[in-house]
């Protein structure tokens, strides 16, 4: 079994871990902080899907604007931004890239709160912060992450309810390894339905508000292992022009749990169905799999704001199986390392 | 002559006749507004890349940080954030997409100054703002953005020199038609080069710090115009896994200027060589337009901040040839309006 695939099937066991570490201590930390009007999260690559997450968790259930860093401001142009009340957060799997430090290390200069959510509690990162979370996910040996990105949504959605403040939110999320558990069961099935993609050199993936994230996360993992450009869109973005790419056959995949912003996508569906696309449908929803080439089926009965964690989980499981079937090692992606330090 | 090729020629004039405008009102407005410590922006397609512009020139110059608005917050969940300190804005050429109005208002409900950024000072955007900004570029008949697009950036430009209060800044700026015109220049050579790219379907575009946006900007238009698959990354996201996409002969656009990024980008060329890939490099430098297939030059002398202003133009001359060679109608891209109301 490849490590990816082990990594992938530990997820229920890695996020129970997480919940029982971790919810009183991020629990705490919310009661602790001081006050602050916005977010600043600095962040790359699956850590970044997981800040764009919290750009609607923690707008939702906390009421704080999230910006996304822009690390080149400070490594490249050497000009911080005034970061005036603002919390500011750095998330890394391995707590090592520079140019996520030195957003933090700014944060820390100006006195401002930070936190640091990784995987590794003895990292860099680790030691700049105030706050430090750890994923406790055990080390990630696949190139492509999973379990780190599962763990730091769940970071996320943690923080949320812990700003909610409701008792119902916190009880809601530590359901997720018995969601996440059911989502594992479909891959068999993916396994099958992988082979029709063997010869797809490009997709579109589209989710929306809270799985806009999910698209996102999926996407990279479709283009890190199985070299497929494949890109990511709100379904709000991708009318404003990208639709004019699709056509006939254009596979096309769908993140659409039932929740607020389904009615958007069910319409969106009915478009590209009249294109002729392809479409491969993330959901929860019978009506909306009913559309679809390629059902993805998750869990009925999940609040939406929790539907990121087992929507990713076909995605990563279809591009593991696509890897495979395209003949690729899903553990040693073309010329990546597991630790990438950017600047 | 498409009305697409009328209104990229009109570039230069468009611009002229904006800074003439719009320089000194938007002085008074820096001048006018009360304190705040961060932007909000709210914006959508092209008008989203000018907002991504203003991530990096607005940080530089003003010391602001900048979140890019999630407006599904606004109309799908109906859950604002609080905005206090921010100053909000919204940028769309049309000043008719609800989900823009909607961060507006909300805006304005909380009491925080707003600005509106539109070609239509009548549009329900403008009436919601305490300042408009109209980009007078005359009505834009392609679907495509051109014109609109750079007149946004130019706004953002501005308002950049004029929080730095330096007035060489503001010199500058007054530039850009003249160096916006040589750019155009290139047309004849672009329409030969676009030739070889007839059967392309895929490519990547890669930007870092000022000249992220025009990556965006530039792969937006390839996919609107020409469907090819364009995906647009930072050289530093780039290498946190899609590098991996990357084979023999992958077509890969690279916007280069010289200044605080352009080692970075230098790097990644060689090591985009290295993998075989196609380069087409928009730049000012001898030595990076010596390593591509395909040299797209622009103008030298450029400080690095304006370069997002001709660094377009070279983009939108090769989509546009591109789309002939391709056998398509620039003005009547496949599905799309002119207006597109999202929520």
């Amino acid at each position: 079994m490849s490590l990816l695939e082990q990594e992938i099937r530990s997820q229920p066991e890695v996020i129970a871990r997480l919940l029982e570490r971790e919810t009183d201590h991020i629990t705490r930390i919310v009661a602790q902080l001081p006050a602050f009007d916005y977010v600043i999260i600095a962040a790359r690559g699956s850590s970044d899907h997981a800040a764009t997450y919290a750009q609607y968790a923690w707008a939702t259930f906390g009421g704080y604007p999230v910006a996304l860093a822009t690390p080149s401001l400070h490594t490249m142009y050497h000009k911080a931004p005034r970061m005036n009340n603002a919390l500011v957060v750095g998330i890394s799997q391995s707590g090592q890239s520079p140019d996520i430090i030195a957003v933090l290390e700014e944060g820390k200069r100006q006195g401002r709160p930070t936190l640091a959510i990784t995987n590794d509690g003895s990292s860099p990162l680790a030691a700049m912060a105030d706050h430090v979370i750890e994923l406790h996910a055990g080390p990630e040996r696949s190139v492509a992450a999973t379990k780190t990105y599962l763990a730091q949504l769940v970071v996320m959605m943690l923080f949320a309810a812990a700003w909610n403040g409701d008792r119902q939110r916190l009880t809601e999320v530590q359901q997720l390894p018995d969601i996440i558990a059911a989502a594992l069961q479909g891959n068999d099935e993916i396994a099958q339905r992988a082979e029709r993609y063997r010869y797809m050199e490009e997709c579109v993936v589209i989710g929306r508000g809270y799985n806009y994230s999910t698209s996102y996360e999926l996407a990279l993992k479709l283009k890190e292992l199985t070299y497929v450009m494949a890109t990511s869109y709100s379904s709000a973005d991708f009318r404003h022009g990208p639709i004019a790419t699709i056509d006939s056959g254009t596979p096309t995949l769908l993140i659409m749990p039932t929740g607020a912003t389904f009615q958007d996508m069910l319409e969106l569906t009915s478009e590209l169905q009249q294109r002729g696309a392809e479409l491969l449908v993330i959901s929860d929803s019978a009506k909306a799999l009913a559309a679809a080439k390629t059902s993805l089926p998750i869990k009925d009965g999940v609040p939406e704001w929790l539907s990121p964690a087992p929507a990713i989980i076909p995605g990563q499981l279809l591009a593991m199986h696509l890897t495979i079937s395209k003949g690729y090692n899903p553990d040693v992606p073309r010329g990546l390392n597991k630790i990438t330090r950017t600047l």
